[in-house]
């Protein structure tokens, strides 16, 4: 038989069974928050029309999408969960009740270049709440109540949401009549990546005056408390309509996020974030684990005017966040900072030394019934071999079954990690797993 | 805005919100068993290399094969989950600890001509063992007791098993001294779809002999109790070695099946039972819903010799079943079997009528905070229309607050099904809740 280089792909994650658990483990707290704060599951397919994931041209993402190569060539995978949800809303319109809250936690596929934590293949974890012609703002305060939720289950509590409000920038830039504001904001975007002296003379290039270019630099460095920031935005009195309306949504946003249980500290107003140029229309959020800041935006989002413009000729708002699960386990992991403890879903495990498999079986069923995590042994190899098994499964207990633990209708129930073992009953095993398990 | 007609491709499954809550909580019973059994989790990509999936040649399912459009040739969309196992166990070989027991549910891809309850986009939920050189019989006695209480968790208690050995049958094909036995194999696999007389002359121009012919027939028509088909098979006397050994592993699987609690009722021999041919070589099983075997067998696997002989030089004997939960789904959907009574996932929806959003959020978080599936809602439409909201969602409970409510600090609870409403302070509501939920 030819031998075939058993390996995956460049670029695409692969786990072994106890790291396998780590990530579950993340995700199901993920799905276990989405769920508990209201938001229904959605699962689109990993493969749709090709004119429907191209309907709005997404620069540099559309270009990394994946083509079957099927006949018709109208087939693609998804390369993220919001144009599927777009297509879903528009399509299903008439059989949702809005405001629609969805989520989804599943695999998108983009050819990006190989680079580290950069996947072709990623989970991620999105929320979304649609209107219909109108959302109310409050919405976008909920969102990151649920992302505290979830990262204070993932152990994580220095956490920072950075938000912002992009009508606000916009109202900012046009009060200071500057007319490409889009590159503008593609460079604050960077701000971050560079240094101030680079920063300071990309910005004078592309605004051409000292003055706009301090002002743009004053606005998005303000390092200040959340309350002093709204003041120094008060004092700007910047008459322009989008800046009112954006600083009205920021202060709303603000003031809700803390009514909701985000408190003052995780909150960080920072005039700076502007993420997806083409996307975003309103609120925009960031969210860092303090002294990690290093690994980037964990989770990001924001509010869109308008889902489904492609699809519906109908007026559907939204916000929304996503996680990106991979690249977060992926970073998590690298830091050291994931809880690999339990890397293993199962509690028990009997051996049986040289006695029929009747009885071993027997106390297994039993186990089971009383709802622990057992599993049972079956190959023919020395009692050495069969301990390391357990161990290196990371098996907390064993249960011995011998010609004496037969005769006498009991077990020998083994800590390992104490080496402590005793002869007992099923009845005694019960009541004893009842007490430490 | 050009508008493009939201739309999925032909041949894709995608549910709505409160069927994918359904489908789910059938996910969700299959996932929490196979934990529950000791399987570890894996999570394989769904693109691998070419050569991987093609390594054995699998017959159909390889000409239905998605490939990716990419420049190098090389990535194509899985169509199993057994190919990406034998491949993971082969690369990983030395981190594993054997035997290795192994669950992934996840969708595969197979370009199949559209069909009514196919799927070319589905979901599999596997479980295998997977020994090192050897894997002893009594695994595959196991497999059917986990299939049995998935099924008993999602309510199905009428449900047989039906069992068979391929060495069994090979090796009664060779006492008869017939040599295509591949191809009689081939026609016994369609034995329950055609009429006695065609199978009958099908029969016989491949075995070329009225006496071969009325043998196999009866063989694989056995309708009798399972002690009464070991009898039987007893009683031939056929000393060819395969047989032998085959009707001892039978007679082994059988035995276990009811000692891990699997009655005799769910168990039925069946010898006509063959299976994928050029891949299992001892156990097979099928299962199905009695009073509803027109929908096929729901889960199907068996035994093979050797998992990963095209990755690894190396036995690897393993065995498992395969739940096609897709299909699971859509047939059970149209029999109307599915228990489709819990449709969302939240308990409780709070209204303020007009009054700001402060104290009912205080009232939310306080329900969250006690564990309540709690949700709000914010947009500025009629009572009447948000009443409608909560009942199209199928939300039980509601939560009113208006004027009077926040002046006594109180709340209104609703009772959707009831209608019954009852105004209260939050301490009671949450003693009333602790109550009914």
């Amino acid at each position: 038989m030819t031998i075939v280089k058993p390996s995956i792909l460049p670029g695409f994650l692969e786990l072994l069974p106890r790291d396998q658990i780590v990530f579950d483990n993340l995700k199901e707290i993920i799905e276990r928050n989405f769920k508990f704060y209201g938001f229904f599951p959605l699962d689109t397919p990993m493969i749709e029309k090709k004119e429907v994931l191209l309907a709005k041209e997404n620069g540099e993402t559309t270009k990394q999408m994946y083509e079957i190569d099927s006949s018709s060539k109208d087939m693609v995978l998804r390369f993220d969960l919001t144009v599927p949800l777009s297509r879903y809303v528009a399509e299903h319109y008439h059989e949702l009740e809005f405001p629609f809250r969805r989520y989804q936690i599943s695999k998108v596929f983009r050819g990006e270049r190989n680079q580290k934590g950069r996947f072709k293949e990623f989970y991620q974890a999105d929320i979304d709440i649609i209107g219909d012609n109108s959302l109310d703002i409050k919405n976008d305060a909920e969102i990151p109540r649920v992302i505290l939720s979830i990262l204070k289950d993932m152990n994580f509590d220095q956490i920072s949401f950075h938000i912002n409000n992009r009508k606000l920038i916009n109202g900012f830039m046009k009060s200071l009549d500057i007319e490409n504001y889009d590159e503008v904001l593609r460079a604050i975007d960077k701000v971050k990546k560079m240094t101030k002296e680079n920063f300071y003379s990309y910005l004078l290039e592309l605004v051409k005056s000292n003055e706009k270019a301090d002002s743009i630099i004053e606005f998005v460095s303000k390092d200040l408390e959340n309350e002093e920031i709204i003041d120094y935005l008060n004092s700007l009195e910047i008459d322009n309509e989008e800046f009112v309306q954006g600083l009205e949504e920021l202060k709303e946003v603000y003031k809700y996020m803390k009514i909701f249980g985000v408190d003052n500290e995780y909150i960080r107003i920072d005039l700076s974030i502007t993420r997806g140029l083409d996307y975003y229309t309103g609120t925009v959020y960031e969210t860092f684990i303090k002294g990690f800041e290093s690994i980037g935006s964990i989770c990001s989002g924001g509010r869109y005017e308008n889902l489904s413009g492609n699809f519906i000729e109908r007026n559907l708002p939204g916000v929304g966040i996503s996680i990106g699960l991979s690249r977060l386990y992926y970073s998590l992991n690298e830091l050291g900072l994931l809880n690999n403890e339990k890397n293993n879903n199962i509690d028990l495990i009997i051996f049986s030394m040289g006695v029929s498999y009747e009885y071993p079986i027997k106390i297994l069923n039993l186990l089971r019934s009383n709802n622990y995590k057992a599993q049972i042994y079956f190959e023919d190899v020395k009692f050495k071999k069969k301990l390391n098994y357990a161990n290196k499964l990371g098996i907390p207990y064993v249960i011995i079954i011998g010609d004496e633990e037969l005769k006498e209708n009991k077990v020998t129930f083994k800590n390992m990690q104490t080496g402590e073992q005793i002869l007992c009953s099923s009845e005694e095993l019960i009541t004893k797993l009842n007490d430490i398990l």
